[in-house]
């Protein structure tokens, strides 16, 4: 529980260094040095290759591996079908389509940024990008496939057999389950959206106009922040869903226990990971159960369950106001030119 | 039945002018002019946008459109999704699966060149791209949609409307469905394939290595440039499947009439559009019944079904390796960042 204490205490932090509290505008500076206090900026893919030593080879892999239906038992469903690059990373249904047209539990969280996310899926479920690569792959409702049918798949086909190599010199066996998660990991790591208004204005720039500056003011001092901050303004910690009210049943459905599932606690009862808010305006509709479309009345009901508080229409607007400020520069992809399969590809199955 | 007797008269036409009856390995440039006769290579897009006089702003709608999930009912269903730029502009599945998992009922053709084609579809129901773009969007075994929806979910989303008005600035009313449709034809008029091993053996290089040279001579020399001629070697004229030889009912599916279903002529049972071959050694299953996954299964069934004679193995192989030669530089496109939608957009049905 050691997560859920941290609410108050960063929403003490929040509270006594929020700017809105010394004079009715918040002055921008003020904000600012608050906001450092919480939140870092995207870095630029190029950063992070280098810090991360990602390799050029791997991320080309992982861009192939990305956009490959074949992947899928049916070869139409890939990555993208439901973190599309073009969509904010995400297919912006209620839940996701899989195989055979069945309805996935919850709404498809967004790609881009998701390195910086302490753990991946609404439950935190898998550690990192790579753990969570393996995941969809093998869902009967996703793509509903095995390792071992998309190692046969994949070692079918000269082309990702040298690149598996190119990629991976070391192993002896380079194409495997293993580095096919690895090297979409590689990839998905250079799915960063950086330099969006609210990073222009953590590094020093005027990019908010009064009400943005008022909803971030308001976005700390509420306490929204307590859950919602570091780099990804949030998709660290996890929750419960209704700390102080529980939302209805069609936000938060009563067969979906969240976290309990993984760690079968029962203080994890309906505890989800704090959604990350980064490009948020992109991704309706919100919550685990995508039941809401409109963002400003998942900000209301936040305010609500979790907050304890009903936000007025103007305060409501002015953080999300705020929260379409974290929208950025969304990444330029090149669709992959895949290797046509040969006779030894497995055929699709329907 | 214009366009079958034209099948006798090319058929002569190869066989007095090929190479390979005056020699036993046929001479390079003796093929050449022959084949000049029957083939033209495929243009770079840039020559085409020019002879077109296709507008920027035309391209680049047409390519947010090509990606567009939300002109599907489920808004999961793009153009790409059956006709991917990253797989030889086809789905490479027996029948493309569409709204619900339901299963269509022909082969998903390539987009590649298609602007090439005399008609479009298997059965030459559409005159040509623009019309083609208005088929799936309301098929309701695929996208499953209305022209009136689509048009207010475009109407709906500000950046889609801008990028109308840009297009089209002589419309008063320029966000509607056929403008839709021309955009996406101006799209798909630059995916073309050009510079293939056999345009640059057209154009004079000595590209093509002994046994595709030998495969190209045979594939005049046995008839088979009767159907498939033209820039896009095929896809303009209509001929009966089995003009000799009925092939099985699972090529030949009884109750898929062909162009009888468009004409309601009786000669037209069981008429299809000649497929076109370019790229055709990417996409794998062939046919329109998608029922022959190995192209020198279908060159062997050509050659008893259309010409009556059984190829033997070498014959088969030549012509195989010929029609790898087809394959030209794949479209380089960048996926498209979509406007997110608005609270007047029409949400995703299942």
């Amino acid at each position: 529980m050691k997560k859920h204490t941290t609410l108050l205490l960063a929403a003490g932090l929040a509270l006594s260094g929020s700017a809105a509290l010394a004079a009715g505008a918040p002055a921008a500076d003020a904000v600012r040095e608050t906001a450092r206090q919480f939140f870092q900026p995207i870095p630029t893919p190029e950063s992070v290759i280098k810090e991360r030593n990602i390799s050029a080879d791997s991320i080309e892999l992982g861009r192939w591996l990305f956009f490959e239906p074949r992947l899928s038992r049916s070869h139409i469903i890939s990555c993208n079908t439901c973190h599309s690059v073009g969509t904010g990373g995400a297919d912006n249904i209620q839940t996701s389509i899989g195989h055979g047209w069945q309805h996935g539990p919850r709404n498809s969280p967004t790609v881009l940024n998701a390195l910086f996310n302490g753990a991946q899926f609404w439950d935190g479920r898998a550690a990192d990008l790579k753990e969570q690569a393996k995941g969809p792959v093998q869902a009967s409702v996703e793509m509903n496939n095995t390792p071992s049918q998309v190692e046969e798949t994949l070692k079918s086909l000269p082309e990702y057999v040298a690149l598996f190599q190119k990629a991976y010199p070391k192993d002896k066996d380079p194409v495997n389950f293993e580095n096919m998660a690895h090297a979409i990991e590689a990839f998905e790591s250079t799915l960063l959206t950086p330099n969006s208004k609210f990073d222009q204005f953590l590094a020093g720039a005027d990019s908010l106009d009064e009400i943005e500056l008022k909803g971030l003011d308001l976005f700390m001092s509420k306490g929204c922040v307590a859950c919602h901050q570091g780099i990804n303004v949030g998709g660290q910690g996890y929750f419960p869903f209704g700390v102080v009210k529980k939302p209805g049943a069609e936000i938060l459905p009563p067969d979906d226990k969240g976290r309990f599932t993984v760690t079968h606690t029962a203080s994890d009862e309906y505890v989800f990971r704090a959604g990350p808010l980064r490009n948020i305006a992109l991704t309706a509709p919100y919550f685990h159960s995508g039941d809401v479309w409109s963002l400003e009345q998942a900000v209301a009901i936040m305010g609500s369950s979790q907050l304890g508080q009903e936000l007025n229409e103007g305060e409501v607007k002015a953080i999300t106001r705020f929260l379409h400020t974290l929208t950025g520069e969304q990444p330029q992809v090149v669709y992959p030119i895949l290797p046509p399969s040969t006779a030894a590809t497995p055929r699709p199955q329907k």
